[in-house]
């Protein structure tokens, strides 16, 4: 029969066993901590009417989008998850309470350029938290304390979390009557890190046509850097100019006064002027992630306070606040820079028996006991030699094989070899399943990331 | 602004939070169940070449497929699980390690025509072990065994696995001289329990053209049942007229025998001649299960043993066993039976901490402490009256609500509610997390389906 060569498209993360199971971990963990701060879990679905999905229209996303008819349907795949959570609470607005809160973990679809690092197909992890009319400053304050509880259970210990709030900025404009010209400024200002203050400089004079003044006041605004509360009272400065910059500055002083309580230190976050997230969309707070060592990857999770949601679909006003982490980006970059603990188990069990007997009865009743003991099994009765059944365990990293031959099961114990140490015990499966327990905990006390 | 109606594609399940809620619970137990038999979880695109998924081409899923164009690609949506893993087995072979037993629960497309519990998309979870040139007909004899703990697990109680043997069936149409008719006299005889004996004899003989006697063997063997010990000594009795058979009858035997030690119960399982499940793929062990009190439903988790995954691929023999549970299919039926046990917690927090004070700063070191140990926490500071707040708790089944006022707070305690027997304590926090997290095991303890 002639044969079609097997291959996944270009741009589609598939990942072999093992990487499969560390990734499996991270959303466990994002799983997890979302819950802990009373968000829960949604599901839509992949594939939505285009009329739906582009109600927004325009822009380059609508170039990206994976977009075909089915009979009569124009149907497009989503391309990210808050255009669905919109649809969602404007289409379930009379069965949800608010404020809604919703984790999402799910693929996204963008036909991109194919390239390295970039995906066609990925997984974004979204929370958001929506008010119905109103939505209370804290949950803006909350979300560094959820960006630094999900990175650190990941393993992370070097990151930052970067805040600024719109209407600081927006407000700051203002007072220089740049409103009109705020979107070209910000865009200019965010290439601060890349072409210096010299350049940035020059092209709000030269090319932007901004007086010699207001680019020194714009200049001196970001620069504003250092402690938390260096950067408030330089920002006290700026008060009465403005009522907006005075709203942003109240929020700012909220968010900043409540990390300690919510359990952020303060050298993982820093106020940071520079920071902008999208031109319209955003109105309060902002956020973005950054690893320490890792500056090149840019924001790992981004995100921030906007006004309405589900403006395309409803007149209701749904003010929120969200952040999103582009996971399968961050497990392709965690593994190109070897950041992923190789330490922690991948196998697909944590132990392997193997029977030496003709009869069968006795491995198989010790597997259902380990596993009636929440203990990971797999029998291996292949036709294959004792030492290519040793050397499967290897491969896969299993830690544990149990050796069943007539002497143990007539002596009533298990036989069984720690693959790590080479350690073998002979123990009543009492004993064993112990043993075995006290081994896994250790072995998966790690974290997923190395720090 | 023109508004865009929001809506969801009809045959595409989107859940209110409640029951995503019993939904993950779902996939976390098939999770963790798959995980003790040492499957390792896998996740493919959703999108793959047409060619690729289409390789086999042909039939019904040809028809419903959902294709289109993006550019130069001609893509498809995956309409099984099985496909992709024939393709990932193939692609990834050097890399694997056989035999290779991987789960998937994810999304699958059939543009079937919409109606009531059927769906376009729709999550599978399936199981697979497939053997490099063999394996082992212990596989098969696990099966069951899966396949009880994972309903169990569930907390299903009346339920029944139903096993048979394509080798038993195909031995059985070649004593017969039947093995050219042998698919349509199974597609009759499938028909038994709808239209009877009588009628099936009458089709057999009238429009197959079977003579008499061979109508009465067919009817006579298919009527073998019983205990698993009087079904195998009656199918005894054909043993030494086709070796296909033999073989047949031996691995029936087997997977019978281990079914103790695997610790299924007899009354979990039954020998069923009738089963055929699908025309050529399979050729060992099938297996259907069905819900003793919905036969209506059909079977709810079927599979059996194939030859030959990844033929369309590749040249290496790569027999397997696997089964696949209709998981969006079975979610909606257990929703629309009353299934679903409405006593397992659905909210999106275990605890909603209302501040009575203007600083919040207590009440935000109190839901860190108790998300520090692991409870679910909401921080209400919207501005609401307090019947309000109580009636969010209230409307989302959040089981604990706490207040912090000025007494609480200079007396180090927190006031906790208990919302289900209303019940109101005063402890210092230590002792109100022990007695919350002690109140919520006992919630969390029932099955997620009502036995």
């Amino acid at each position: 029969m002639a044969k079609q060569t097997p291959r996944t498209l270009s741009g589609f993360m598939e990942l072999l066993p093992a990487p499969q199971r560390q990734m499996e971990r991270i959303m466990e963990i994002l799983r997890e901590t979302y819950s802990l701060y009373g968000f829960t879990p949604l599901d839509t679905p992949v594939v939505e009417a285009s009329e739906v999905l582009l109600a927004k229209g325009g822009g380059e996303t609508e170039k990206q989008i994976y977009r075909f008819q089915k009979g009569d349907a124009d149907l497009s795949l989503r391309f990210d998850l808050t255009v669905p959570l919109a649809k969602y609470v404007a289409l379930h607005y009379n069965d949800l309470t608010f404020p809604f809160r919703r984790f999402q973990i799910g693929k996204v679809y963008r036909g991109e350029r194919a390239q390295r690092g970039r995906f066609r197909e990925f997984y974004q992890a979204d929370i958001d938290v929506i008010g119905d009319g109103k939505l209370s400053i804290l949950n803006e304050a909350e979300i560094p304390a959820i960006i630094y509880r999900t990175f650190s259970a990941l393993g992370l210990k070097r990151f930052l979390i970067r805040v600024n709030n719109r209407k600081i900025l927006n407000g700051f404009y203002a007072m220089l009557n740049l409103t009109e010209r705020a979107q070209d400024v910000m865009r200019t200002v965010d290439k601060l890190d890349k072409i210096g203050l010299e350049k940035v400089e020059a092209i709000l004079t030269r090319d932007l046509g901004l007086s010699r003044e207001q680019a020194r006041e714009i200049l001196s605004f970001i620069s504003i850097n250092g402690e938390n509360a260096a950067v408030l009272s330089q920002l006290e400065e700026y008060r009465g100019r403005n009522p907006l910059f005075d709203q942003g500055l109240e929020e700012l002083k909220t968010v900043v006064k409540h990390l300690g309580a919510f359990g952020v230190p303060a050298e993982s976050f820093a106020v940071d002027l520079t920071i902008a997230r999208g031109l319209d969309y955003y109105t309060g707070t902002v956020y973005e992630t950054v690893l320490l060592d890792h500056p090149e990857i840019g924001s790992v999770c981004s995100g921030g306070r906007y006004d309405n949601l589900a403006e395309y679909y409803t007149d209701k006003q749904l003010p929120g606040v969200g952040i999103s982490i582009g996971l399968t980006r961050l497990f392709y970059v965690l593994g190109e820079q070897g950041m992923l603990n190789p330490e922690l188990p991948t196998a697909p069990a944590d132990v392997l028996i193997l029977p030496m007997t003709e009869d069968l009865s006795a491995a198989i009743a010790f597997a259902t006991e380990l596993r009636d003991n929440g203990v990971r099994v797999q029998l291996h009765c292949e036709e294959k030699k004792f030492k290519q059944k040793i050397s499967y365990a290897d491969k896969l990293g299993i830690p544990y094989v149990v050796f069943l031959g007539e002497d143990e099961i007539s002596a009533g114990v298990a036989a069984c070899k720690d693959m790590q140490t080479g350690e073998q015990t002979k123990l009543d499966p009492k004993a064993t399943i112990y043993r075995i327990k006290a081994g896994l905990d250790a072995r998966n006390r790690g974290f997923v990331i190395k720090g």
